[in-house]
C-alpha cells in the first residue's frame, strides 16, 4: 500500500501532459506559508499600544505611523528591498539599513518570521515592513515590485539572498530537489533581478546585489543542488552588470565564503563572519561611484580556510 | 480582441495555482515532434528493397538484420548514445562512432529528421538507431536508457550536445524562455547524466561528455539564456567528475568555442571548425586511461578570435 | 660600426659566466634617478620660506615641523607606504590618506616628481615624505622598511601598484624587455609584500593591497610582459592571503580594469575612473573587519566595456 | 666567523651596483653540469661495440648510424625537441615520441643522466640525441634551437617541461630561491617559446606544448616558488597561443594535477599517473587539425582529489 509520504513524493515530479500539439508541465509542490503583511503590522502594532492600554490613541498613532511611513521624507530617504532575510546576513542586513535611514522591504517567504525584527526596528523609529513573497513565483515578484514602486518609489537597493540547498550524490538527486535548487539559487534571482532592472533603469540609478557562495565558483562533490544555482545567478550576474551598468544600475556579485554567525551557539571553535560587516560590505559596494563600480568581491573571516565553504 | 498568439504566450507563463496546503505548478510547451522509431526503420528499409522488386526477400533481410542488430556482436562493440544529434557535431560525430563500429543511438526531439543520416549510415553497413526523445523530459530520459540498456546493454558512451540559445537583454526575457533555455542546457543534462551514471556506476566504465560553449565560462550582454545553463552544466560537470571518476565513469567537459562547418554555405569567410576533428577529441577523451582524465578542454579552430564565440 | 645604442642593447642581455663551479649571471641596466629625500625636502622647506624673506623663522620651523613629523602623534596615526606613486591612482591615494590623517610614505623611482604633490600637501599640514626607492632592488626596498619602522612605525598600509608595460609579440620580445617587466610587475611585489608581512605579522595586524589589472586573468596578444607579472602578481597575493590572514594581516587583490583619468585631457571620450573613488575602495578594503575580508575585488567605470582594457 | 655556506648564500643575492648612469645587476648560481653529447654519444657506441669485440665494424656502423640519424629520412620525419626531461613525465614521452619515429632530441641540464634512457632507444634503433642545456640562459637555448634546425631542421613538436619547486612561506623564501624558481618554471619557457615559435611560423606548421600543474590555477601557502612561475607561464601559454595560432602554430598548455609514476616504489597506496598516457595526450594534442585546437586541458588519475596536487 502507498503512503501519504509516496504519493506526495511522486506528486512532486515534473509531468508531460501531451493535449494535441502542446504539452502541459506540471507538478506540485508545498505551498509557501504566506503572511498577509498589513494584517501582520496591523497586529503587531495594536497589541504593542493596547498593552499600553490606550486603543484610541494607538489607532491614531497607528495612522499616522502608516501615513508616515509610506509618504514622508519618501522623496529623500531610499528604498531598499532584501529578498531571503534569514537570521544571520539578512537580519543584519536589514538592521543596518532601517537604522541607517533606509525604508526597507524585508521579503521572505514567511514574513511572519521577522516579526521579532521587525517590532524591534520599528520601536527604534525605523521604517520598516516585512513581505510575504515565494521569490520563484513570477505573479508574486511582479505584485512586490508594484507594490513597492507605488507605496514607495523605485528601490535603490535590491538585494537576492535566497539560497536552497540539499546535499545528495548526482546520481541520488530527484529531479523535484533539483528544480526546487535552482528556482531558489537562481531562477528567483532573475525575477527579482529583472523587475527591478526594469524600474531602476528608467531611473537611471540603482544597485542589484547578488549573493553567490563558494559553490558559484566550485562545484564539488555533493553539492549538485547548490552549484547548479550558484553557477546559474553568477551567470546572471555577469550578464545584466554588461547590460545595466550602461544604463546607470550597478549590478554586482559578492560571495560569502564563509559561516555566519547567527548567534546561536553552535560550532563555537570555527571561525563566523559577523553578519554586520558583510553588511558593511554591501553598503559599501551600493554606494560606489559610477566610475568605479565592482563587480565582484568575495569576503570571509581571516581564520577561515579559502574556499572550503560550500 | 487576443490573438492567439497572445493567448499562447500566455499560456506558456508558469503559474501557481494554489489548492489547499498545496500548490500546483504548471505551463504550456509545444509538444515535440515524436517520430516512431522503429516505424521509421521499417518504412525506410521495406521502400528500399520495394524499389529493388523483392519484396520477400526483403523482409527476410530485415528480419535478419533486426537480429543481427539487436544481438550480434553486442557483447563485443560498444554502445554510444548521442543526445542532441544536430547538423555539424551531432551528425559527424554519430557517423564517425557508426563507421568505427559502435552501436550509435542518435537521439532528437524529432528522429524523423535524422533518417538521411541514418539511411546513409544503414547502406555502410552500420548498427545506428534514430531515437525521439524530449530530454528535458524525465520520464521520456529514463524510459530512452531502459530501452537501450534492454535491448544493447549498459552504454560506454553518452554525450549531451543539446544547445538551445534565445537571444534577450534580461529585461526583456520572458521566463518561459528562460526556463526553455535551462531546462535544454542543464536540466536535460542533468537528466541523461543522472541515468547513464546509475548504469555506467554499476559496470565501473564509461565516459559521460558534456557539451560546453564560451558561455560556460563567460557570460555576455544578450546571451542570458544560453550561459545560466551552460553554467549549470558546468557545475553538472564539476560535480559528477568528483563523484564518478572513483567509481570508474569518466566525465568530461568539452568546451566548443567555435562556429561548426554544416555544409551549409553561410558566412564563408568566418572560419568553422570541421565536425569530424571535434569528434576525433571525443573520441580521443573517451579512449583516455583512468590514470590520466580529462576533466576540461576547449577547442576551437586556429583562425578564430579566443573566446568570442557564445 | 656597432653604434652605441647597439652596445647598449647588447648590455642589457642577461649573460652567464661561468667560472670552475659557479656561474656568474649578469646584466646591465639604466639606473634609476634616485632623489635623496631629505634633501629634497630641506631644499624645497627653505625655498618656500626663502621666499616668505625670512631664513631663520623658516628653519626654525622647519626643525620643528621635522621633530612634529616624526615623533608627534606617530603612536595614534596610521602609517602608510604607496610604492609605484604615479599621476592618477598613486597621487589621489596618496593626497586621499594623508589628508585622513595618515603618515604617508610615498615612494616612487625618482621621488623628485612627487615635489609639486609633496608641496601642496604639507600646505596643507599632512605628514608626508616623498621616498626614493627601486623597488626591484632587494636591498632598497629593505632599507625603506627599515626606515620607515625606525622612524614611523610597523606600517598599518602597504601599496604596490608599480605596473610596467611594453607591448610586443612574444617572438619580438627581448629578453631584458621580459625580465623588466616581470620584476617590476611582479618581482618588486614579492619585495615589498614580503618586508612589510614580515613586519605586520608581529604586530598581528596591517592591510598589504596588491594592484592588478585586466592582465592578471586574461593575456592577450602584444601583452606578454604585463600579464606574466601581473598572473604572478596573482600567485603572490593567493599565496600571501592563505599564509598572512590568519596572523592578522589582510593580503588583498584589486583589480583595476579601468583607463585612471590623471586630470589630462586625452581620450576625452573614453569613459574614466576617478581615481578618487578607486582610492575609496582601498580604505574601504583597509578598514574591513578581520572576520569579513576580501581577497579580491575588481573595479572599473560603469560605461567602460568589461575586461577589454589591459 | 663566516661559514663558506654563508659566503655562498650571500653570493646568490642578486646585487646592483650603480657605475655611472648604468647599473650592473648581478648575482652568483651553481653552474649546471654541462655533458657534452656528442662525446656522450659517441663513447657509448663505441664501448657498446668494443664489447662485442669488433671495432672496425663498430665505427663504420657508427658512421652509417651517424649519417642516417642526420640526413636519412629527415625529410620525412618529425623532430621533437623535449625540453626538462627527467624521470617520469619525460622519460615517458621521449621513449613514444623515439618509438613512434620522431626525430627525437631530449633537453636536460645535465644529459649525461640521460644516458641509459639514450641507449636502451638507440638499441631499439630510435633517433635520439641527448643535449645538455640550461633552458634559462638565453644563448644557450639559441645555440640549442639553432643546432636543431641546422642538423635536423625546424622541429614540429617541443615540449616544455622543466618544473622547479621549493617550498617556504613568503616571509622565509629568499630572493635567489624566488627568482630561480620563476627562471625555471616561467622565464626558460618563454626563452624555448619563442625560439621554437620563430622558426616555427615560418613553415607555419608545429606545436609547442607548455606543461602546467595545479599551481597554474591555484596558488596556495608554502606554493610561492611554484605558482609564480607557473601563472606566468601560464600567461604565456595564452598570449603566445593568440599571436601564433594564426600563423599555424599551435600552442597549447597541458595542465598536469597528478603524481607521476616514476616507476618508483614510494607511496605506494596512492595513486599515480602512468606517464605513458600523458604522453598519448600530448601526441593527440600536437596531431589536432588546425580547425580544431585545443589550447587548454587537465589530466589527473580517476582517483585523484581534483587540484588537490601542487
Amino acid at each position: 500500500m502507498k503512503t501519504f509520504q509516496d504519493i506526495w513524493r511522486s506528486a512532486k515530479v515534473t509531468r508531460h501532459l501531451y493535449i494535441g500539439p502542446v504539452s502541459l508541465i506540471f507538478h506540485f509542490r508545498r505551498k509557501p506559508k504566506i503572511t498577509n503583511n498589513l494584517l501582520l503590522s496591523l497586529k503587531r502594532k495594536l497589541f504593542h499600544h493596547f498593552f499600553l492600554e490606550n486603543i484610541n490613541e494607538a489607532i491614531n498613532t497607528l495612522k499616522q505611523e502608516h501615513q508616515d511611513f509610506y509618504k514622508k521624507e519618501s522623496t529623500s530617504r531610499q528604498i531598499a528591498v532584501i529578498v531571503g532575510v534569514g537570521p544571520g546576513f539578512g537580519y543584519s542586513l536589514v538592521e543596518k539599513l532601517a537604522i541607517a535611514g533606509y525604508h526597507v522591504v524585508a521579503v521572505s517567504r514567511d514574513a511572519g518570521r521577522l516579526e521579532k525584527l521587525v517590532n524591534r526596528l520599528i520601536l527604534l523609529n525605523s521604517n520598516i515592513l516585512a513581505y510575504s513573497c515565494d521569490a520563484t513565483d513570477e505573479s508574486a515578484v511582479k505584485e512586490l515590485f508594484s507594490y513597492v514602486s507605488k507605496n514607495f518609489g523605485v528601490p535603490h537597493l535590491v538585494v537576492y539572498s535566497v539560497q536552497y540547498f540539499s546535499p545528495g550524490r548526482v546520481t541520488e538527486v530527484e529531479l523535484p530537489a533539483f528544480e526546487e535548487g535552482w528556482r531558489n539559487n537562481c531562477l528567483g534571482g532573475f525575477l527579482v533581478a529583472r523587475e527591478a532592472c526594469r524600474a531602476m533603469q528608467a531611473e537611471k540609478r540603482g544597485t542589484i546585489l547578488l549573493v553567490g557562495s563558494t559553490s558559484s565558483l566550485f562545484a564539488r562533490e555533493d553539492h549538485l543542488n547548490l552549484a547548479v544555482g550558484k553557477f546559474g545567478l553568477r551567470a546572471l550576474a555577469q550578464v545584466l552588470a554588461r547590460e545595466a551598468w550602461p544604463f546607470g544600475v550597478h549590478v554586482t556579485h559578492l560571495i560569502i565564503d564563509a559561516e555566519i554567525d547567527e548567534g546561536v551557539e553552535r560550532n563555537v571553535n570555527r571561525p563566523k563572519a559577523n553578519p554586520n560587516n558583510i553588511a558593511n560590505s554591501v553598503l559599501f559596494l551600493h554606494e560606489q561611484s559610477p566610475d568605479s563600480w565592482t563587480s565582484e568581491m568575495d569576503t570571509r573571516p581571516n581564520q577561515e580556510k579559502f574556499w572550503e565553504h560550500c
